[in-house]
């Protein structure tokens, strides 16, 4: 059976039987044959993707935001970037405070003494190497700790359990996620003495899902954690027995005051310099646990990729600017560094890649009114690859978050989410769970939107070095 | 199109035209409605098997032998044995040298620097805290770590590659095991100051593999320990960039000369008890990371909640003996104490579950020639779980493995192992990986393996306490 949208069944059914005028179809998209062809070629022979992220997730590994690995991730992006042959290859650098994951652990005291595998979140404060013991007070939601009376609270170790599944387009991960963004505060408002929250994720493995939370409203620091699923699981079925459960936690982590950031910046210069250039980006930081294959390595390797694909085959009507973030994770802080240097340039688009390397299966845009047909021959380059057409009013990324809600048009290459969150932020982040096959897919959805945005390519003239 | 195995085509095509007179069909195997009905129940709606896993589990989590978890584990046992109805309920205790992992680390000193996810080996040196370093000599097999001059190994960190890949019926394990049982002792005659393997395990997480070895030939013992694989695999890509590769290694670990283990035993008595008893196993102890859900609290559970169903049903002829050894894990030593002390009693069959908790799918045995119906009829009487009956003269089992070497028969029933070397003695082995679906068909096939064996049930007894 074919299931048709219940209003577009009407559409198909009322139609004959009414015959009214139709509505005047919309003009024809036409997709010139060069840019069938860029993206075939992507789809069958692209190796650049591959090739950085193999080489950042093995040469560099963990790049942690602020830190010396991050450094070595812009040394290795600087000399990958000018030997791909991009221009004006660049750091701009920034300051940043950093917090740095010491050894942690977390036991089962009683009523059944056992070892759980624990993860600090970014910004938990220090346990110190003693640790801190305490009863659970558990809570099904956030909403049902808000509710609680802080006496319910006070002196004990929160512990937050959900249950986040996983969807194609990774909507869950706004809902699911306020256990570990409101969670800290709200148990320090209240008086706990830490708090751990089930990962955010959808794994079944013993892989704390760590990530960034901050204390807001000027709640006191406390050491914040994420248990593994199994672990979360397996506290569940302890506090089942209805005995008072007590834990240790061990969480210790150091702080910087400063450290040097920065975002890698290349560019394939356009044939006309005064139109305003097409922004490609991901990020480079990754969380520490896992070496960042699909967040973000996979990210900047398709948005370069691409743009070296555009590069090969001639030159662009406009400029292409690949931005390689950095310190995406603890905060947008890259993001909000090209802002504040470059948000009143003009940007032609803005595109981020920045959730993994599984197929891409949608793409937005939000070009505006005028520029519709632009937005339709983009939905129509990539319709071959199995990519839906979306909203014409949305366009969404991480780093670029700042800029588009500056303003900035956007599209948005929307890959499909449902493994995404078995991996995010955890240590299983690593080479092997980025598919060549999907990956290429994704080279060719960003070369097709590429050729599309930055105007005709002049085959014959060669990039201006 | 249908594919028959070419011997049996040629008889098929054959027989028609050769007309030869048919050799007698054997003997038409009939298995009693009861049988057929004990078993379906269990596939509905046993409880126990899942009762016993998630209990042991929870209550008690990792259960690593001579140690006070596993002391717990047996308290647990003998009482949750008792609460289930069973008689004689025992421990026979035994003394035993135990190994205990300490904290533990890996990185990349150069050219990369980066951590690697490591667990030491069962019966590793313990590095201290300050951990050693060296440069990594790589093979590719036990094999090519043999043919290697010492000169290539000696002052180095030998690591091992290999590929195991799944198999139904779990016997990969004993070829690509190799690295991790034969490896440190090469290594360490070779001159190796340590010595790392791929993990033996066909997953892809960040979550090691340990198990047992031990140095023979009186090498002197070195840390040893397991990277997960991708790891391994990271390692792999970092020395094929043609550097020298350093690596430090922290393995941590104490020994005690002897610490108690034991094996828990319970007894459906039969109604005749000068017949041999049906022994029915699985081991309490497993390995310290995870919390030995399918390796193998499922199989004493498996084991019991049979003996339990058959128990429910009325009085056996035979009595069942259900062990559940300790210290399986460390090298079978509480098969080799029952064994030392029961050999010499007469066993009418011994089985064993020891792999896992997904669906059983080949039973094998070894009752010998004059039982072959009885061997015929349990095969029978799994046919309609989808059980295919294999040879008449195999039977195996770890703990019951001396056992069934003395000339006890044996029954074996053999779950799919497909993802059985993904969980093994890692973190992961925990409960959220047995499916409580399969766990019923395996307390199905051995509550009917159980009613062939131990004889007809007299519904209207009651067992004897």
């Amino acid at each position: 059976m074919i299931k048709l949208p219940l209003a577009l069944l009407a559409t198909v059914l009322a139609a004959p039987l009414l015959a009214q005028p139709a509505a005047p179809p919309p003009p024809p998209v036409v997709v010139a044959p060069w840019i069938h062809a860029l993206r075939d070629d992507a789809l069958a022979n692209d190796r650049h993707a591959w090739d950085i992220t193999e080489g950042l997730t093995t040469e560099v590994g963990p790049r942690m935001a602020g830190t010396a690995a991050e450094a070595r991730a812009r040394a290795w992006s600087v000399a990958k970037l000018k030997a791909m042959g991009f221009s004006n290859v660049r750091v701009e650098t920034f300051d940043m405070p950093v917090w740095v994951r010491g050894p942690e652990s977390a036991e089962v005291l009683a009523p059944f003494p056992q070892r759980l595998v624990v993860a600090a979140l970014g910004n938990s404060a220090s346990t110190g190497p003693a640790g801190v013991s305490g009863e659970v007070a558990a809570f099904d939601s956030v909403d049902a700790l808000r509710a609680a009376p802080d006496a319910a609270v006070r002196g004990k170790i929160v512990f937050i359990d959900h249950r986040m599944t996983p969807t194609q387009d990774g909507s869950g991960y706004g809902q699911f996620g306020a256990p570990r963004r409101a969670g800290p505060t709200l148990a320090s408002q209240k008086g706990a003495i830490a708090i751990v929250v089930r990962s955010i994720g959808t794994d079944h493995h013993r892989n704390p899902h760590t990530g960034v939370m901050s204390f807001a409203d000027g709640a006191k620091p406390i050491p914040a954690g994420a248990l593994t699923i199994p672990d979360a699981e397996q506290l569940v079925r302890i506090l089942k027995r209805g005995k008072p459960v007590t834990i240790r936690l061990r969480l210790e982590s150091t702080t910087m005051a400063s450290a040097q950031s920065g975002n890698v910046i290349a560019e394939v210069p356009g044939r006309d310099p005064r139109l305003a250039p097409v922004l490609v980006a991901g990020h480079l930081d990754s969380w520490d646990q896992g070496t960042g294959a699909i967040d973000d390595a996979s990210g900047v390797a398709i948005a370069a990729a691409a743009a070296k694909r555009i590069m090969d085959a001639g030159r662009p009507l406009r400029t292409i600017r690949i931005v390689w973030f950095g310190a995406e994770e603890v905060g947008l802080l890259g993001g909000l560094d090209y802002l504040a240097r470059h948000g009143k340039e003009p940007h032609h688009a803005a595109a981020e890649s920045d959730f993994g390397a599984d197929r891409i299966w949608k793409v937005e845009s939000k070009l505006g009114e005028a520029r519709r047909d632009e937005a339709r021959l983009i939905g129509a380059a990539l319709a071959p690859l199995g990519i839906v057409t979306g909203s014409f009013d949305e366009a969404d990324g991480s780093d670029i978050g700042p800029l588009l809600a500056s303003g900035v048009p956007g599209v948005g290459l929307g890959q499909d989410g449902t493994r995404y969150f078995d991996l995010h932020h955890t240590p299983d982040d690593t080479l092997d769970k980025v598919d060549p096959v999907q990956l290429r897919q994704n080279v060719a959805a960003w070369t097709a939107m590429l050729a599309v945005t930055t105007g005709p390519i002049e085959p014959n003239a060669r990039p201006r070095r």
